[in-house]
């Protein structure tokens, strides 16, 4: 759905109101993400017909439910990723009722938010993966020493596994700091790539507040770092927006961490906000794995990160969850070349086969490329 | 419940689950949240003894439900917020049939967060109520350029408001520049202070990334702005923590914008972490109005901002969201007095009657609070 009013952008709900009740509801909400508080007692008409919140469509949408959409003025969100946050589901994600369904947003509104930098040609480019599904692991489990996680990066990087992350689970510990840590894991994949030819990339967590964010950016570029990885909803999503705006010149890879408790549909979250608050790969629960997403959800999230979207470039989907090398097959066929498969624990299971297991996953995603056109 | 072992903090989920298979999900989730891997495949047995989460209680809860309580390792958190949350609540988050209802911290690591630097007896001190309950409300709505804003100010600091803050949808838009509203307004209420001999607070809202917050604290102490409002779920609890020991030396309200769809027990969110992440106050719908939280959950709220925590400081209680004067009396009784009653969008359909609709707030909380003890 397109926002008409290059003035307005339109959040769609899903509402839990009888047909009797839904009119009412609905003008509640509006008023309620815009002005909160009594219409009737606002003197100055030009807030009237500029700020307070219209509602342009409702919608049946199964028993008792209602999709309701509402036009919110632009000028509300101060062109900034957490006031817009605010004003799409603020105080409304309080109500147990409402859920947020979607949001469509005029391409001047869009243009305030940074967006995917380098996008799936830019994570190409740096894995020298030129037109196949991606391969990626993590380093498992936290608890490691340094040089234990740059053992098994090594290993990883040899069988050609395109991008190494760290577990999201592996922050900034005493037992791996992270600047020991990223020095080790980094210097071991470039000699692993330098031993075969190949272009591996390690994506370290970045993690912490502000300060430490903008700290390890630095410490990861100058150890030679191409690619992270950060959770924008453990960062905040305004402070994940500066991060990849004003401290990342590299592609960022985006993990759903304490996204999934929230009443917002996955595909809306990890598909179209990743990419729009600057995600160049988004990691997301594959359906048939430990979570509970199911295929349709999968590939409307799939399609968010990838279709046309304003002037934004497309991000790469990155199913991930408990896959194994199994699944390789049927998911390339599921989500074709543009994805990037992740398969963590399950290639730890092999114990002393790891290398054999890992140049086993990534010949199987090769092939499976040949046969998707 | 308190954290016996010095070494690991507990967290308590509900799960949904049947007698059968709790023991298995139980397993599952310790192993989610701590290694994500299978526990077989680890080699090293420092791992498995000193980071792998360990089940410690399992107990009915309901019909076909279980609270499980699992102790993690303080170690894996790095006393680092935002790692905190995703420990306690990072992937399985993602998992619908898991709630977040309780975590308990031994002491160490309690004192990795900031905690209230000011608690209730700095709100006091900040405006002068000494002993009885405390009165706020919003300036709104948003729209208005700063002189309205600032003559709103004015009137409710002439009434005898304690906290006049920021309605929570006020930013750093266009119509209302932070920089232009805040030294117009804080002037306004200086001015009415200076008159009635009164000393009301003005707690502007602090918004966007954390270049934008750190900038807009430091513009709200240079013009003399003495307590402030900040969202931190819409900021990410680790940049609330960084701004709030790192750039702010005055009481923080937190307002519970976008933090209502998570599931995680309210109780929790807004009463143990917003105090644990540095709020001085925390705002939270109160039952009966327009949200939906019972009297039992704002109760056990209200508990877990004032009662002894390690050695943290009592944070204020601000119920609200809908309510009206008519309700001071009910709500002093229900709260007692270390509490803070915001009262909104009811006053300003008092209309040109205002300052009388005001004044008779600050009288009915002041009358209630010589009632109870």
């Amino acid at each position: 759905m397109a926002a008409t009013d290059p003035e307005r952008f339109v959040v769609v709900y899903r509402v839990a109101a009888s047909a009797a009740t839904i009119e009412h509801r609905a003008l509640a909400i509006a008023v309620e993400q815009s002005v909160e508080m009594p219409v009737a007692a606002i003197g100055d008409p030009r807030i009237r017909e500029d700020i307070v919140g219209r509602v342009v469509a409702i919608d049946a949408d199964g028993p008792d439910h209602f999709r309701v959409s509402i036009a919110l003025a632009s000028a509300t969100t101060g062109g900034e990723p957490g006031q817009f946050l605010n004003m799409a589901f603020g105080n409304t994600s309080l109500q147990p009722d409402v859920e947020l369904v979607d949001v469509s947003l005029p391409e001047a509104l869009v243009s305030a938010f940074p967006g995917p930098r380098f996008g799936i040609a830019g994570v190409r480019a740096a894995t020298g993966a030129r037109d196949r599904a991606l391969t990626a692991t993590a380093l498992k489990p936290q608890g490691q020493p340094p040089a234990a996680l740059a053992k098994l990066a090594a290993t990883f990087a040899r069988a050609g596994i395109d991008v190494i992350k760290d577990d999201h689970g592996i922050a900034d510990q005493a037992y791996a700091p992270f600047a020991e840590r990223v020095v080790a894991v980094q210097r071991a994949v470039d000699e692993a790539n330098a031993a075969t030819g190949g272009h591996a990339v390690y994506a370290p967590t970045l993690s912490g507040g502000p300060a430490a964010l903008a700290a390890q950016a630095e410490l990861a570029r100058a150890s030679g770092v191409r690619m992270v990885l950060a959770a924008p909803m453990l960062c905040g999503l305004p402070t994940f927006a500066e991060l990849v705006r004003d401290h990342l010149a590299m592609p960022v890879l985006a993990h759903p961490a304490f996204a999934g408790a929230l009443r917002i549909a996955p595909p809306l979250l990890l598909g179209t906000w990743f990419r729009l608050f600057g995600a160049d790969a988004t990691i997301f629960p594959n359906h048939g794995g430990r979570f509970s997403y199911d295929a349709a959800t999968c590939r409307d999230l799939a399609q968010r990160a990838r279709a046309p979207f304003a002037r934004l470039a497309p991000a790469l989907p990155v199913p991930a969850g408990g896959m194994s090398v199994a699944r390789v097959d049927e998911m390339v066929d599921f989500y074709g070349r543009d994805v990037m498969l992740l398969v963590g624990g399950a290639l730890l299971e092999a114990g002393a086969d790891l290398p054999a297991a890992a140049a086993a996953f990534v010949a199987r995603v090769h092939a499976a490329s040949e046969r998707v056109a």
